[in-house]
């Protein structure tokens, strides 16, 4: 089962962060998400979104030092974003690989999968996805620096900037989180949602970098 | 005169955060800077970045609501970054355009352009640039949606991406923030540092895109 978002619902994502994650990848999705949501009208669905840890804390350092604050505590949301970064710094060091160690987000991400929550991975956050085990025998993509990492791994590693795999998606490195929220905001709210986005945040998609899972059978 | 590192020290870069500022507007640069400043070796001049407020405050709420983390208060850097945001949320609502007419900002922008800091805008952060008057007979850009009310100013207003007139630099909406960071690194660091930052971040800038005062003539 997938959740979705009811019609007049807004579907609710929850950003999971940690200490040492990497700004953009969470701050772009976010960012994304709350623009789409300000511009779909009270009652049409719409997304809210908010930043969350395992444990209730007031803020997470990122890997480049920024404090950013928490909203509250993972709940079941309809889509829940993971943030990569410090990937590379060691397990000793706060990042995505000292959490894949510890295991509690990559059990948590198990968790909410099996109930059907949509999870999406930004950079080497898929590698918390593959340590949870929903990447294995599915196409994945991360951060460039990871791929053999991920290779190691029973991920089916995509040459894409963006993988939709339905209730699994991954992005490259840090900026391809952009284009990962921008592709889901057109699944949930449409392709003129997206556009106007896209354009508020200036930014120029390129949809042709998103591999989308049985699309390309066709 | 323009401030500039001097060889073997690092340029000290800025990013002035208030109510209502564009996350990604001040989170993407800081990012860059940060990376390039990891990638420089010790001694070998490099980047150092902060958050900054003109008051002493532990964190500020951005313009979607994340709350960021806040280093300082504001110094003579090498480089000051000033995010937009909130431009067309009204002058009694947080953002850019309040900031504007409260005035403290553009007055502290002055002082320092006048000490010979240089100043770099992201999105709507240019017209407090304009207010503070250090955009008059200079050519810059800003978000598409107060590209008018630049018009309506003594600034020349410029069709790029990023325009660097020298000490005064502007970019245009959000995601321009990380084109113009990359610029800057590309000047006080070196085309290499500044490609290796765009291969950790993947973001594809676009060079031909960023207009550089007097180039154009030649």
């Amino acid at each position: 089962m997938t959740r979705t978002s009811a019609s007049g619902d807004a579907v609710d994502v929850e950003v999971v962060l940690y200490d040492g994650f990497d700004e953009l990848d969470g701050v772009g999705p976010y960012e994304v998400f709350e623009t789409a949501g300000a511009f779909v009208a009270e009652g049409d669905g719409g997304i809210r979104v908010r930043t969350v840890t395992l444990d209730g804390r007031e803020w997470v350092t990122a890997s480049h030092g920024l404090r950013i604050g928490v909203d509250g505590t993972l709940g079941t949301p309809d889509l829940l974003v993971v943030p990569g970064g410090g990937w590379n710094a060691g397990d000793d060091r706060p990042g995505a690989r000292r959490e894949a160690e510890r295991g509690a987000i990559p059990e948590a991400i198990r968790g909410l999968a099996d109930e059907g929550v949509t999870v999406a991975a930004v950079c080497t956050g898929g590698m918390l996805l593959a340590e949870a085990g929903i990447l294995d025998g599915r196409p994945a993509v991360t951060h460039a620096s990871a791929l053999d990492d991920l290779r190691a791994t029973d991920a089916d590693v995509v040459d894409a900037r963006v993988v939709d795999d339905g209730d699994v998606l991954t992005a490259g490195g840090i900026t391809s989180g952009l284009d990962l929220a921008l592709h889901l905001v057109r699944r949930y709210c449409g392709t003129d949602v997206a556009e106007r986005v896209a354009t508020e945040l200036e930014y120029d998609a390129d949809p042709s970098r998103v591999f989308v899972a049985g699309e390309a059978d066709e």
